[in-house]
């Protein structure tokens, strides 16, 4: 994590590859030096063989440099002949990526299984968690190897550890399945031997532990589709809305931390029951879990105490948070079912936002993109293959129900749409029922609407006058107000809500432009993230200034990317290292410390003409 | 583990290293090639500068390679300049030995502590438990590195990794110390970050899990010496006094390998309070446990299902079990302290053999050594740094007190001497009390002194006839007894019981000498180690055949070596990879497949001449 300076140059450390593969595709991307041939590959949708899964122990990956220079790796000279070296093959597991390179990949010899996910993205299924049906011979005088160097032995083209408690049952398990067994990986771990034959069956078990919702997305790890997907609120909702209620009542009781922890313990063991009932799975039949959310869920649910994020200087307990296990969750899956988490960039840009990095492809994509998560506190990156950059804005509470008169959550009878027609105004109300509230989207649409038909200004005051909808404006207390319906209006204090948390995110992400020396306009892409960024109308993220002034079709809502991200990681092994690598990617840009911050913001509080 | 095939070379792939020491000392040694120079010194004695354990990051164990080849690792150009690179300075550390050299060893910067310990052995302490004292800076807003990344910063010369529940009060611990701190490193793990400066306090707890007697070693890391030891007798005898009975249990009862694990859990747990009393040690202060024991006793206090080791083809659950934890042994020390287990030959040459073998530092010495663990089941090594072999010897219950008439454990009352001068019998009696039975060492004097006396033949029967000691001659039912003692008798039964054993031990060092190619008589020692073995007369066991005919000073008593090979292990992470090599070193022999074994027997049944 480095605030970074102003910098002209685009990545000097990367390297051009292109790959030319047997269909006569060519893909062509830029990747950080010294990434393999084989990630690199995965990474851009280019399949290449292998079944150890990157240990060059297969040596499948088999792949010829024809243009630039590639060293031997120590393994090569195993995998091919003296005239195949010569000829430029590599194994691309083995061989870094230190120059620009054109690769030719043969064609696959067993077809890979592939899955879409995230923003539209070609995942190639490469689960850490693999079976391998084993019969192995029976100890004798002659042989008396220990049961687990004898289960090692069946496959010693992985280099293999077992944690201890896999010993108790292990002899067991053997000797009363007639030495037929099934070794459960996960990675170069041997987490189980399953009696007998269960290859088929494996899952994992991805959750987007969001501040509000979360969302279990089962996995079956041979098809890479979900089994069952299920969502409910977090039960620590009754401990405040947003992070910060949550930092405060840890603050204010000690025993809160352990409160809150239980909470999300339950809702994800919760969530877990549900999906494995629809699908018809044991829970025991989970091999991996993966969890992501933003910093201080993932330091709640771990226990770890989350004051030093909520202010300054707003410190992480670690980037790269050790390994954990799913029981560290309170997940009763397969006890010794590993639980892979996401890197952090900071405080305010966590692993939920790497995830969302990883789904949209953002730093794989050779388009400038602008990704923005918007919510209480709104992440946003902008980057691509070249460069990215990250930040994080404060943005005050407009999007959350609390602090907006007649706010609520997105739910039945919230209005989600407003829509000014000459003298018309036209909600979409969620559940189709009579409208009892406004939740986020319904804000910023009508906001923007009222801006539209000349109703407020661009400083953000409501224009009292006349015009057919004159007659909805009315005063509750000392405040202006102009009614939506019976008993729901805005108020003038609410637009003042916005106007502030717009400006916030706007001037993020101006400043990320003015980092990399271009214009808003010449962003390829937004994409409104987010339970609640999702549901944003383009025309009103415009028209308020939320987002930069683009044509419609290029604002898209790339939905729950926290979670899909999170689905990608279950499914593959090559893609976390891409995740991990986002760290090194996506510079940090600290706003709270510059000097420019304020002019900016107040430049932004106005909105566009 | 192999079975070996006869072979004459001795070791063809060890090479032959000259240490010469800034004092003038020269050591000379054969290790296995491949071995660093700074394992090799350590094992000998030789000490080298150094403050990172050998990760190659301290650049402190700097040595000159003064004849020999030697290519250069990556580090040392970046240790030393070019002139000093062709000079043939080289770090220790990452140097691996691959043909004879002469090494110059510089001066000590610091002097290095050493502990004497096992068999006269000289052991530089390298303890894996490592404290620093830390002085952070604050994180501020220029400087959000998160806390683990903090701490770890201030450690750079070591990669560290961390476990997950130290992140629950890192956060606090570093901010209500004024982020002055100590860091705990067990290897390469941060085990703890405690408050201030406790660089003075660590400790680990060498325990030696005997079937009979279980005895811990407190052991203060500074220092190198024991701060208390204990013993008592193992909570799992009322199951049985030896292995096979325990075995046997939990084969009629599932439940009990449940009772026995925590019947272990509770003789170490009760240990740990004791010398924690004695030595003021709070148990927090532990941060790493030694656990030796024979395979039974190990598998059983880890709650796995033992049944296998007791029945062809006798096999264990691992040649090297997985990393353990101090609580997986049921331990309230630090609750993050690993657990140290040595690795194992075969069912019946253990971890405690292989402890053994550190301790006697066998394979370290360029003598011929022979070592015997005396017990039900008898364990046999034949070495010196060329070449060794190990083996079991199936001894039956000669030396359990059960299967002896008048036999008893060597406690008080119990005869643990017997010299016949004329018509007298002298006694030796532990406790100074009248005599109740006989133990083991006191059944190998009896008989020896019977022989010596004409009242027992070569082939082991009692020669009943006249002279001075025929009246102590009886019956008791229809079997011949000797009276040492009143109600303390001598049975032919028991000789017999006597003769299985020792010829079966003499058998398993025969054969050793035939795969060597050597008489008996070329053995330059004989150590005798074990909780009975320790104990047994010199003259008595070269009189009925227990060990080859020596002349006297060259059969010594070793002592509880694995007790304190679990010490030395405990006070140098070298002396662990030494311990592990001890696989690679000592190939096992088995007996129980061969066709000499029977004729050989039958030969050993006799006494000597």
């Amino acid at each position: 994590m480095t605030v970074v300076e102003p910098v002209t140059e685009l990545h000097p450390d990367r390297v051009r590859l292109t790959f030319e593969q047997a269909d006569g595709q060519v893909k062509e991307t830029r990747v950080p030096a010294g990434t393999t041939l084989f990630d690199a590959g995965s990474w851009n949708g280019v399949a290449i063989d292998s079944t150890c899964g990157g240990h060059g122990t297969c040596k499948k990956c088999k792949v010829r440099v024809a243009s630039g220079s590639m060293p031997l790796s120590p393994v090569d000279p195993r995998a091919f002949s003296p005239e195949e070296l010569k000829a430029g093959w590599r194994l691309a597991c083995r061989a870094e990526a230190r120059a620009d390179l054109v690769v030719e990949v043969p064609p696959l010899q067993t077809r890979p299984k592939a899955a879409l996910a995230g923003v539209g993205r070609h995942v190639i299924l490469r689960p850490a968690v693999q079976k391998r049906y084993l019969e192995l011979t029976e100890p004798t005088m002659e042989d008396q190897t220990p049961d687990l160097d004898r289960v090692f032995a069946a496959m010693d083209d992985v280099e293999l550890q077992a944690p201890l408690d896999l010993l108790t049952d292990l002899g067991g398990t053997l000797r009363t399945s007639d030495w037929k067994v099934t070794a459960v990986l996960c990675d170069d771990v041997l987490i189980d031997v399953e009696p007998g034959d269960t290859t088929a069956r494996r899952f994992a078990l991805a959750f987007d532990l969001g501040t509000t919702t979360v969302v279990a997305n089962l996995l079956d790890l041979e098809t890479g589709l979900p089994a069952a997907v299920r969502s409910m609120l977090n039960k620590q909702q009754p401990f405040g809305a947003d992070v910060i209620t949550r930092i405060s009542a840890v603050m204010m009781d000690p025993e809160a931390l352990g409160t809150l922890r239980l909470r999300a313990h339950e809702t994800l063991a919760e969530l877990t029951a549900e999906v494995c009932e629809e699908a018809g799975v044991e829970p025991g039949e989970i091999y991996e879990v993966v969890v992501v959310g933003n910093m201080t869920m993932i330091q709640l649910a771990l226990g770890i105490d989350p004051e030093p994020l909520s202010m300054a200087p707003f410190t992480i307990v670690a980037q790269t948070l050790p390994q954990a296990k799913a029981s560290d969750f309170g997940l009763a899956v397969h006890p010794r079912a590993p639980a892979v988490l996401f890197p952090a960039l900071g405080a305010y840009v966590g692993p939920d936002i790497v995830a969302g990095v990883l789904a949209t492809g953002l730093t794989l994509d050779r388009r400038l993109r602008l990704f923005i998560d918007v919510g209480t506190n709104s992440e946003i990156v902008l980057g691509s293959s070249s460069r990215a950059l990250a930040t994080a804005a404060p943005a005050g509470p407009a999007f959350e129900a609390a602090q907006i008169r007649c706010g609520m959550r997105a739910g039945d009878g919230a209005i989600e749409g407003v829509r000014i027609r000459g003298d018309e105004v036209e909600l979409t109300v969620i559940g189709d029922v009579e409208p009892v509230g406004i939740c986020g989207s319904g804000l910023v649409d009508a906001v923007a609407e009222l801006v539209g038909a000349g109703l407020l200004d661009r400083s953000g005051k409501f224009v009292l006058g006349e015009g057919p909808l004159a007659e909805r404006f009315g005063k509750i207390g000392e405040e202006n107000v102009f009614h939506l319906y019976e008993g729901v209006f805005l108020s003038q204090r609410d637009v003042r809500e916005l106007q502030f948390a717009k400006a916030s995110i706007a001037t993020g992400w101006t400043i990320l432009c003015r980092e990399f020396g271009i214009e808003p306009t010449e962003i390829a892409q937004v994409l409104l993230a987010g339970s609640f960024g999702s549901y944003l109308s383009a025309a009103s993220a415009v028209r308020i200034g939320l987002v930069p002034k683009l044509a419609l079709p290029r604002i898209v809502s790339a939905g729950n990317v926290a979670g899909e991200g999170a689905k990608i990681a279950a499914l593959s092994v090559t893609e976390r290292h891409a995740a991990r690598a986002v760290l090194d990617e996506v510079d940090y840009v600290e706003l709270s410390g510059r000097a420019d911050f304020n002019d900016l913001f107040v430049d932004q509080l106005a909105f566009p003409g």
